[in-house]
C-alpha cells in the first residue's frame, strides 16, 4: 500500500521508510511556533524538562501577534515572557511589533517554512503551511513547550481525504469561497483527524494566496493538516521568499483515502458561512438581507496582497455604507508596504476604511474592532463561533474579500459581481 | 480696566458688554464634543433634561475615538451608544471609524471650530482649540448634557498669565519643548483656572501644529485655557479648513495679568518630562542614560502631519533599536493619507515602526501598546503620570517628536541633533 503525501513527510522526519495510518511515531521538527497568547504557557512549562536552551535556535518561531500592540497590562506582560526567553535564547526568529506580521503569513514570508518540511505551532492555524506542501498543523502549548526542548513531537499518522480539482474560478470567487464551500459540504468534524491533501489540474489554477486560505481553514473541517502539491507556482513563491532546497514529495499512485471529492473550481459560487458555525454555509444567492455593522478584512486566513487586491477591486472609487466600520489588517509589514505602493490603501482610506497595523486583533475577539450586544459583521478570518468576535449576541459571517468589500458598499451582504454592476 | 482674549470672547458669548475675572456668567456654545469614554455618560445624563433633542444638531459633535477601533466589549457597546445617539438625534458631526480621527486634531480639519468660537469638550484636552483664537476648555460629562441641551455653559471668569515669546526654535526643537520648558518652570499647578494667553513676535514663528500642541498641553499647567492670537498663520489654516468666517478677538492693551513671563524662543531646548508629573522636566542635555522598550509618536498632541515630518526626519534612512517597539498614531485620517502621500510612512516602515489607524490608543492606557511592569516609553502625548500607559510600575517619559524618533533610534532617550550626525 502506498502513502500519502502528508504520510511521506512524516515517514521521512521519522526516519522510517513507511508508515501507515494510525500509527504512533516521533518525527524531527523543522519549526517550532508559538504566540503570545501560547507560548507563555509553553514558557513555563519548557523549564520542566530541564533542558538549557532550545533544541535549535534557528528553529524555533515567536510571534506576539494576537494581543499586541499590547492590548492591555496582561498582554504586555505576555509579550514580555516571549521577548525575555527569545532574549535569553538567543532566539533568531522573535518578531515583534514593527518587525512583524500576523504568524501564519509571517513564516512563508520570511522562508523560515518550506515544501517537504514539518512545522508544529502553538495556534490551531498552523496547518497554513500545507499550501507550500509542508506537514503543518496546531499543537498545545506543552507539546510546543516539548518541541522547543527535543526538537521532536509524536503523530499518530492520519488518514486522508483526497479533493480532485479540475477548472478554474469565476470571477471574484477565490480560495475562500472554496475551503467555506468544501467546510458546507462535510461539516465541521469532516475531516477529523485526517489529511485534506488537494490534488488535480486545478491546483495550478489556485494562487499560492488562494492555497494558504485553503490550508489554513482545514482546521475547521476537523482536519489534522491540509496540504498542496509543489508545483511552479509554489516553486515561484518558494524561490522568491525561500533560502532553503525544496524537498518534493508526491503521493504514490496506489495511496488510500478514506475518500476522494471531485470539485469543478468553476461551478464553486461566493459562499458565506453564517452563524455560529463555519460549516452553516450558504451561497451568494441565498443569503438574504443581512444589515452588518462591522466588515473585517485581514487576518492569516485572508490577508494576503491578492486578499487585499480583490477588495480593493471592489471598493475602487465607491464609498462603504455609513453604517458599516471597515477594518483592514493587511497580515505582515511587508504586505502592508506593498498595498500602500500598489495604491490601494488610497481606494481603502478614499472609501471610508480603517487600516490597522498587523494583528489577528478582532478576529478572536482580540482587539480592534469588537462587536457590541447585536452587531453583525462580514469577515475575512476562519471562525464565527458564538461570541468570537465579541459579544455573545453579536453575529459574525464569514466570507471572501471580495464579498466582505461588497457588503461593507451595501450595507448588508452582497454579491461583488452585483455591486460592480451598479 | 481692559479685558484679556479670553474675557472677551467670554463675554460675547454671554451677551454682556464686559466681564471681570471671577465673574460667573452663562454663555452660549458653538460646539459641544465628546468622546467614547464621556459621551455615554453625558447622553444619560441629556436623558433627565427632558428635551426632545439637543439644543443644535450641527452643534455637537460625537468621536469615537479612545477605545476604537472596539478594544473589547465595553468598548463596543459605549461607541454603540453614540452611534444610536447620533443617528436618534440627527448629530450632523458624528465621526465613526474609518471618517475618524482623533477629536481634537478632527474638530479643527473638519472646520468645526474656529477664531472667536466658545467650545466645550467632555475631554480635558478640549483647550487645544485655543490654538485657532477660540475660547475652548473641558468639561465634565454633565456639564456635556447640559451643553447639548441647553447650548449654554457657565463659566467662572478665568485671570491670565501672559506668555510674551520673542525669537525662534533652534532646530529640532518645537511647540512640544516649549509647553514642556513652560510646564516644568510655572508647574502643573502653575496656571490653575487661569488662562494662558500667548503673545509676543515670537508667535509668528510658531506653526499652526506648534500652536495646537502648546494650547493642547496648557490643561497640563492647570489652565482653564490656552490661546494664541490669530494672526496670518492662523487665517491660513482656516481659510482652507473652516467655512466659518474667523471672529477676532485682541486683548485690551490695559488687560490685566497675574503675571507676565518673556520666553525666548531660541533658548529653549529638547525637553522631556520625567515620571510622573509633566512639570518633572529635565533639558535633553541633563537626561543621563535612560534606556526605553517603547516610543509612541502621535496622539492629539503629537499626532498633526508637522509631527510626522519631524519625526521622519530623524528616522530617514536609519534603524530602530532591536529592543524597540515603535507605534505611529497620525491624529486624523486625512493625516495618515497625507503622511503616507508624502513618504513618511515609507521612512517609518523602513525604519521599523508599526502605523496605526488613528485612535488615543496608549496614550490613556486605552489600547494599542500598553506597558508592562518595568518598561520605559517615550511618548509625544501629553501625561506621564503614574500608570498612564499601562502598569504602576511601567514609566512614561513625555517629548517632541524629534527626540522621540531619535530615541527609538538610539534605545535610549537621545537628543534628536546628535543622532542626525552620526
Amino acid at each position: 500500500m502506498g502513502m500519502t503525501m502528508t504520510q511521506k513527510i512524516l515517514a521521512h522526519h521519522a526516519k522510517l521508510e513507511s508508515v501507515r495510518a494510525g500509527q504512533l511515531i516521533m518525527a524531527d521538527l523543522d519549526m517550532v511556533l508559538g504566540n503570545d497568547i501560547t507560548a507563555p504557557v509553553a514558557i513555563n512549562e519548557f523549564g520542566k524538562f530541564g533542558k538549557e536552551t532550545v533544541f535549535n535556535k534557528d528553529k524555533v518561531a515567536l510571534v506576539p501577534d494576537h494581543f499586541s500592540p499590547n492590548k492591555d497590562i496582561k498582554a504586555a506582560e505576555q509579550c514580555k515572557a516571549l521577548r525575555c526567553f527569545a532574549r535569553d535564547h538567543e532566539i533568531t526568529n522573535y518578531f515583534d511589533v514593527g518587525q512583524m506580521g500576523i504568524e501564519h503569513a509571517l513564516l512563508p514570508e520570511k522562508g523560515l517554512v518550506g515544501a517537504g518540511d514539518l512545522i508544529i505551532g502553538a495556534d490551531s492555524h498552523t496547518c497554513t503551511y500545507g499550501a507550500l506542501g509542508a506537514f503543518s498543523t496546531g499543537v498545545g502549548s506543552t507539546d510546543m513547550a516539548c518541541g522547543m526542548a527535543t526538537g521532536q513531537a509524536w503523530f499518530k499518522v492520519p488518514t486522508a481525504i483526497k479533493f480532485n480539482l479540475t477548472g478554474s474560478f469565476a470571477p471574484h470567487v477565490s480560495g475562500k469561497d472554496l475551503i467555506l464551500h468544501i467546510i458546507g459540504m462535510i461539516g465541521v468534524d469532516g475531516a477529523l483527524y485526517q489529511s485534506m491533501e488537494f490534488s488535480g489540474e486545478g491546483v495550478k489554477n489556485l494562487t499560492i494566496d488562494d492555497r494558504f486560505t485553503i490550508a489554513n481553514m482545514a482546521i475547521e473541517a476537523g482536519a489534522k493538516n491540509g496540504i498542496f502539491p509543489v508545483d511552479e507556482v509554489t516553486l515561484e513563491y518558494l524561490k522568491e521568499h525561500c533560502p532553503k532546497d525544496p524537498v518534493l514529495y508526491e503521493a504514490d499512485s496506489d495511496a488510500e483515502y478514506e475518500q476522494v471529492i471531485n470539485i469543478d473550481l468553476s461551478a464553486v459560487k461566493s459562499t458565506v458561512s453564517f452563524p455560529h458555525l463555519p460549516s452553516n454555509t450558504r451561497t451568494i444567492d441565498e443569503v438574504g438581507e443581512v444589515r452588518i455593522d462591522q466588515v473585517v478584512i485581514g487576518s492569516c486566513t485572508n490577508g494576503h496582497i491578492s486578499d487585499l487586491r480583490q477588495a480593493a477591486a471592489i471598493l475602487k472609487g465607491k464609498k462603504i455604507a455609513k453604517h458599516v466600520r471597515t477594518l483592514i489588517f493587511p497580515a505582515t509589514q511587508e504586505i502592508w508596504k506593498q498595498a500602500m505602493h500598489e495604491g490601494l490603501f488610497d481606494i481603502f482610506i478614499d472609501s471610508g476604511c480603517a487600516v490597522s497595523t498587523p494583528t489577528c486583533g478582532p478576529c478572536l475577539g482580540g482587539h480592534m474592532g469588537i462587536l457590541a450586544e447585536g452587531e453583525r459583521a462580514v469577515s475575512t478570518t476562519n471562525r464565527n463561533f458564538v461570541g468570537r468576535m465579541g459579544h455573545v449576541k453579536s453575529e459574525v459571517y464569514l466570507a471572501s474579500p471580495a464579498v466582505a468589500a461588497a457588503s461593507a458598499i451595501a450595507g448588508y451582504i452582497a454579491d461583488p459581481a452585483k455591486v460592480m454592476e451598479e
